[in-house]
């Protein structure tokens, strides 16, 4: 049963939002993800949001870019935690859609991630569904851990004079 | 008659939304204004959208600051002109309304102005209204020739050596 | 039939604002493009915002980058509403365009769209004449259920498991 | 009892930070308020973020102006989630504490809120919470009703020519 | 005797556009102060600019904010060198105002000077005026030289231990 | 014959510089290209600026990039109008240099163009001798003209629908 | 005794730059401060800093606002280590000042500390330092111990329910 | 032998971070680098900036992109002098690192140097060490020598009519 929604604006913010799927599936949550519009298809988006929790969803990540509106629509719509994923584009840097996801006004918060920062969405909503799944918190610490482990390790192979690479 | 519905997001925005009123009633064109707002009353967001032209309404102007989502959803639900009035506040001075209201995605537009540029949002929804209402375009050719003519008078107060006085 | 002209500062736009034209002829709207520069041939600026409307012109798209100046400077030469369409450039990311293009003192509203947002310019024009000719307003409408399934179906294939593609 | 802890940089972030507790109050939720520093006091920065899990904390919300560590430091150390909340501050509007904040690198994510959003700050841990407190879910519903009731009723007085005020 | 004009887009920039005009007087340099504005009196602008040349002007001073585009458009309508004035405004901190002046497009230069840098705007039209009138070259030697003498008498009073005053 | 020197900070900002040379070529101005630093050597700057008007050089444009400090630095060693040509580089679009050139405190102007707006820092300098030579105030005139007869004729290849190409 | 200098391009800097002086002072590090601009007084801007390591100065301290060219300029004059204090002002909140600092070319280095960061001047100053001094790199330990304890105290008096105060 | 530590927050930055090891090297100062996060390795980010001082580092070189905390961090766990070096990213051309890195509250200061400024970085601490090692202090004074004649010849040679071409 998918616990994690994830939305995106646009089928052209697909191959970031795909990294986030990745995360979530490293840690086996299971996730729906579905192309819905703010603006293209508001009546989709009201509707996914106002029924999400009904459906067991348990956090929706919501991926847009320039003038990022689904983020906050969908937060209007539920009282579930949304993530927001503000996608980049060449003219403003994703500047436009940072304040467009971040900026919301008392009352409806979207817990804003970094430019483009597909993978920290995910592992995000992990953090969030490890309130409730004690084994993900435990998943989480192995991946910090896991993290650490590999900095460490590239770390070593620089003071061994070697170049470090990814495994 | 001609109407145009004022929408803002926040009743704090109501001082800086009155000036837009003026100008609609300056020129004679009837206007309802509303509080609804894209994250607080979505529901009444859309449906205000959804039914306006039905209630004769024939461009909408939607003011928003911040993360300004009011005019792009509202721009979703109705194919009227919708005016984006962006709002300033001292965070970013007015950028983040600005880019949320600007930067719309292909296939869903909104017709910005400057921040906090009320009058103009105004004089913009009666330019869109004289494509119907000849009479309208007589009023704003007058309202220009009227503003040259101060300007014109304001510079002639400075050539004659006095300090220039709004009348 | 109802008429557009845009207007582009400089050969170099002419490959964003033909998205606009293509836009207006879907809908069946005629429109003239042509290349009038608010610093290189500000006489033929002036001359051609002024005498507009006599020569049937319902609405403007204004087309400039940097310091972008056309969309004002037609907008203070005539009556119609003018659309301001920011072209961005490497330099500041279009900011430059857009700023001076929606920042419009008080009694000289530009229409401002998003920085290269050439389609929508085109939608917005077609918007405002819909005020005049029915037949656009419902041809907006059928534009927005196509876009909004256009979008669905495109959902569609990602639940379907398929990677969703452009028809 | 669900319990948030809220750290702030310095002193003087405590009026802004102080409305994030109130609306914790308003949820009954417990929440301990600490000043510490990722700067000045970065062991206890540290130690507080290592041993929250274990104290029972369940969500971190942290505090920071400029160049706003906090957060980021806090998130290193501790595998819950954490709440940003930047300051701002007049140099830079905000926009350094905000940049410095959300722009967290791959791994370790802060769900980042609105600058000086403090009151958003505090529902996003009611909202994360809510996973595992089922009443919270409930009382989140209630809060957004019966905000969406508030806006209405200012749309009301509004409509009836009063001025809308806050009760 | 070398003439300057002074034009500004409003009424509003007086104060600051008065101090050109004050180190113009100090200079011995006469000068023509207007109002004309680039969207408000597009004629009185062309035209002003246009006959500029013939009237003795041999340098205009052009201030406007916002989207000043007031520089740009005398720019273009005459071969005199021409200074940009950005106004500062408390939307965008100038930011609109200096863009909007100085990132003109190939082919029609404006001299831009600081955001509310009106001295400079006057200093920097002797400079060009010196070309021609030796004299001037000679008083803004002089000019150039009381400032580092100052400068250095309030060096004089910190090293004596008193705090420097202003003369 | 006049003579404008054209100093730039690193000999990477040569390719923008030429397109100021060629200008200057054109309008039969003589110039003198130099790579000197406010930096890596600054006594060759204070020396050439301080020298500059003995050398029979009338106008000094100064090229550079990031801390673009070289323009400032000229002009407080002379008294000879300088004109800063900001140069753009990918980590702040050129902000960073613009902001650097035009930003001059009260009693020493920069005459600033746009960023890498090398073709307007020559004709600038152009328009700044046709003080003194008046045969290049006709020549400016001409460019003018044919620049406007250029711009005209690409507007009417476009009118005759063939795609308007540069000469 | 070492022996810092701080200068400052005007008078108005003072206020900011008596923070730095405080600084130095409570560590016991003789400073010698000076309003030396990089554009009214270049030469004794560059006389001091080519003579400042023969007098006796270990590291300079350079304040300035707006086209803050001072700290770039002294640093071109001598091989000791400048720290840049950018001063900011209303127009561009500093960020004006902050990249004419901090984006210096390659070959000469600006120690940058934080827009109107004067206590941080100085204490890099001490920092720098306390290379050769080792009795002021015990100070220092010293002090961020001292700051330590201070926040920890402000921590304790907010869990213990009062408010933090200042000592 | 005096000894830098460069500290990296990701091994994507070690190609600029190299540009610096190569500046100590041709100084003949010892380094050692390493790959720590403060994010990822918060543990031994802090032991190492702890330990720096017992194991004969004298200063420190941190570089860091987007929320670059790294500098910030260290500097928080020692006395030493520490650099900050803001590493670019195509989102926000480095404002969020620089911004991150330079903006430090009171008490702890980073001396933060341009964004990707890698060479800057290795000089500033050379500038750094050579107040306890006079040889540096020589030998900075050979490169600043060299690096002006160099800049000489390139100048020398472009006289010629020669492109300079670096040796």
């Amino acid at each position: 049963m998918p616990k994690i929604a994830i939305l995106m604006g646009s089928k052209s913010d697909l191959p970031i939002v795909e990294r986030a799927e990745a995360v979530l599936r490293e840690f086996g949550v299971e996730c729906e993800t579905r192309i819905v519009s703010a603006h293209r298809t508001p009546l989709a988006a009201a509707e996914f949001a106002s029924g999400a929790e009904e459906r067991g969803i348990e956090a929706i990540i919501a991926a847009a870019g320039k003038a990022a509106h689904l983020a906050g629509v969908v937060a209007a719509h539920t009282a579930l935690p949304v993530i927001g994923l503000p996608i980049g584009s060449p003219t403003f840097c994703g500047l436009d859609a940072l304040l467009s996801v971040v900026q919301m006004p008392k009352g409806v918060p979207v817990a804003t991630v970094a430019v483009d920062g597909a993978e920290n969405a995910g592992l995000l909503a992990v953090q969030i569904l490890s309130l409730r799944y004690g084994g993900l918190r435990q998943r989480m610490k192995d991946y910090k851990e896991a993290m650490a482990k590999e900095t460490a390790r590239l770390d070593e192979e620089l003071q061994a004079g070697r170049a470090p690479q990814d495994r």
